[in-house]
């Protein structure tokens, strides 16, 4: 069902600082900036690697507002690891057969995703205190 | 310099009942599983898709007793994710190019890590809270 590690989302305080350090000291590349009012993030995904099914990258998060899941987030645990999105070819599918596991569904429909794709997020406390994120990208 | 996401490494208190998780829910299969015991872990690589430059994986760690580095980090953040992982090409020039920007390198020198590869950790307070390692497969 999964095609990829798309990306690992990454909570932090100050966007543009991130991403520079990640320039600077890994290599990485900006694939894309965009707000997301949503969500109540602002946001860069950075590339790391493509792989047969799609790219793999670092998405930088930092919230707009402190009363936004990432603001409440970096309140309770500081900066760092947030999420984790995985690839899927079909989201709808994806969503039905994990859903039909048990795993409660934050997102019982995909809504608007990084770079146009169409993603859900899954509960963390269905999936050992992960924060899961199902990704279908865009065509 | 980071070649792909090598993997992604959770704490879990059950490693056997984790994989039986990602396996049924996920449809992802155990490349290896190894008993680290200088990291003080029980763990397993599980397959998520390859890509041009080598695989991602995502990595369950179980801690041998609660008084490793993993044991310490579920008692006080509880499950979820660990650290993540870079493959690199080269570690011995990885740690010389990100050590030279002032990261600091919780290893010196690159040690053993799962299915045989080369690996070396950041500290996690120089890289936005995100416990980062490089990662070197074997050949």
């Amino acid at each position: 069902m999964l095609t990829r590690i798309d990306h690992v989302g990454i909570a932090c305080r100050d966007l543009a600082e991130k991403i520079a350090f990640y320039e600077s000291t890994f290599g990485l590349t900006v694939a894309s900036r965009e707000v997301n009012e949503e969500q109540g993030v602002r946001e860069a995904m950075l590339h790391v690697a493509d792989a047969p099914a799609g790219s793999s990258y670092i998405q930088l998060l930092e919230p707009l507002r402190p009363d936004t899941p990432v603001g409440r987030f970096l309140e309770r645990r500081g900066e760092g690891v947030h999420h984790i999105g995985y690839g899927v070819a079909d989201i709808t599918a994806a969503l039905a057969a994990v859903g039909g596991t048990g795993v409660r569904l934050l997102d019982e429909r995909p809504r608007h995703g990084s770079m146009g794709a169409s993603i859900a997020f899954l509960h963390p406390a269905d999936v050992g205190g992960v924060l899961t994120e199902l990704v279908q990208a865009a065509r």
